[in-house]
C-alpha cells in the first residue's frame, strides 16, 4: 500500500476548482478518476489547498495511497497519460503512510498577478487581473507589509466563510516583480504587477480580498495605512472587493 | 482621408494567420471587418508581417486609410470594442499618407520560445514548443551567432517558398533568456529558452526552421558549427525540422 506525494500544475480556467463537485470537472475529480483506472478501486486524493473555480496552480501538492505496488515514476507517467493538457503532474515521490497533503502543510505560497495597462493583453487575459489606469507600486508595497505576522484575518474572509478561527500567520507579503509585456526596452505597452504571499494557512478568498484591497491603495482610493485599519477592523465589509480568480496562482506548499 | 499606423497584439491560436483567407478567421479579416463598420466601405489593412496560422504577435504593425475624419484614439477604441479579446490594438497613431506597414518596415524582431522540461506545462502549451530532455544552452548560443549578417537563407525557407531572392540581413540572433517556470528558487520544474532574431526581412518559415535547427544542436544531434554549414548549403533538406507555430511571436517592427 504505497503512499505518494504529487506536485500538480494546472490551468484553473476549465475547472470548477480543485475539489470534486457535481456541477462540473474538478482537478481532484480528474486525478481520482485516473487513479481508479490505475488501482481498480476508488482512491481518495487529498489536496493541500482547495483552490476555487478558475484559480491556477504551479505547485499544488496532493497525497493518496494505492493498493497496487507501483513506483512513483509509473504513477506520474500514468496520470499524465490520462489527464488533459491543462493538468500536469510535475513530480511524484514516495511518502510515508502518515503523509497527508492538507494536514501536513506548514506553509503555502500564493501569487496574484495584475496586468496594469491601458489596453488588455491577449496573453494575460486568463492569467492576470486587468486593471486600467495608473497604480502606485510603492504605495501598494507599503500596504502589503503590515499583513506579515500573526493576525485575525476576518476582514479578508469570504462573506460565506465558516472557518472556526480566522487567525493565521503570514510569513511574507510583498510585491515581487514589475515587468513589461514585451521585454523590449522602450516598447512597454503595460506592466505586470505580481503580489506574493506565504503563510501557515489561508481563509477562503483571503488572497483575492487582499489583492482587491491592494488595488484600492494602488489606485489612490485609499492610503497605504488603510490596510492596517482593515486588519484591525475584522470587518469584511470594510476591505476592498474580491479580485477575480484567474489572477491567482497556488505556487508552492512546504512541509 | 487620414492614414493610421496601429500596433496589434494577438494570440494566434484561434486564427488561420494574419492574412485574410477563405478557410477561417484571420486577424487582418477581423480588423478589416471592424473598419468596414466604422468607415461604411471596404478598407484594406496592410500588415508588416504575414504571420502564419498559430503564430502570435506582441507588436505586429499595420496601416490603413479611412474616409471618415476621425482621430487615432477613436479608431483604437472602436477597433478594440469590435475585436475579440484575442486581438488587441495596443496603440494607434496618425501616419503620413505614404506610410505602408509592409513596404516601409526596416527591421522586424521575432521571438521563439522553447519549454524545456521533463513534463509539459499547462501555461506554456499554447505559447512555447515543448522539448523534453536536456538542451545545451551554450551550444545553441554558439550556433545562433553565425546567422548574423547578410546571407542567402535558402536553407531555411519553407519547402513551398516562392520568394524571388532568398538573401536577407540578420541584425541579431541570440538566445536571450533562460528562466524557470515558477520563479521560486530550488523549485524549478523546467526552463524556458527564448531565441530572439531581428532582421531586414524573413522568408516564410525561416524563424521556425532556425529554431528547429537550434534544437538539433541543443540536443546534441548536431555540433554548433553545423549551423554555418547549413547556411552555406542553401539546401532546405539539410536544415532541422520546422518548429511548431505556437512558439513563435512577432515582437516588434521598426521603421
Amino acid at each position: 500500500m504505497p503512499t505518494f506525494k504529487i506536485t500538480v500544475a494546472y490551468d484553473g480556467g476549465p475547472f470548477v476548482g480543485w475539489q470534486r463537485q457535481t456541477n462540473g470537472p474538478s482537478v481532484q475529480g480528474l486525478i481520482e478518476d485516473a487513479l481508479r483506472t490505475l488501482d481498480d478501486r476508488d482512491v481518495t486524493v487529498h489536496g493541500a489547498g482547495r483552490t476555487d473555480a478558475g484559480v491556477h496552480a504551479l505547485g499544488q501538492v496532493a497525497s493518496f495511497t494505492l493498493r497496487r505496488d507501483i513506483t512513483a515514476a509509473v504513477v506520474q507517467k500514468a496520470l499524465n497519460n490520462h489527464l488533459p493538457d491543462a493538468v500536469r503532474i510535475v513530480s511524484a515521490e514516495d511518502a510515508p503512510a502518515s503523509f497527508h497533503a492538507r494536514f501536513g502543510a506548514k506553509s503555502k505560497m500564493y501569487r496574484y498577478r495584475i496586468w496594469n495597462a491601458d489596453v488588455a493583453s491577449p496573453f494575460q487575459q486568463s492569467y492576470a487581473w486587468f486593471v486600467r489606469g495608473p497604480l502606485a507600486f510603492e504605495a501598494m508595497q507599503a500596504a502589503a507589509r503590515p499583513l506579515e505576522g500573526r493576525h485575525d484575518f476576518a476582514a479578508f474572509q469570504a462573506a460565506d466563510g465558516t472557518q472556526r478561527t480566522t487567525e493565521r500567520e503570514v510569513f511574507a507579503s510583498r510585491l515581487v516583480a514589475e515587468a513589461d509585456d514585451s521585454g523590449v526596452p522602450g516598447r512597454s505597452s503595460g506592466r505586470l504587477i505580481t503580489y506574493e504571499i506565504s503563510g501557515s494557512g489561508f481563509l477562503r478568498h483571503m488572497v483575492r480580498a487582499i489583492a482587491g484591497s491592494l488595488v484600492e491603495v494602488g489606485s489612490g482610493r485609499r492610503g497605504s495605512e488603510w490596510m492596517s485599519e482593515v486588519i484591525a477592523s475584522r470587518d469584511r465589509t470594510g476591505a476592498g472587493p474580491t479580485a477575480p480568480a484567474h489572477g491567482l496562482f497556488l505556487v508552492r506548499v512546504d512541509y
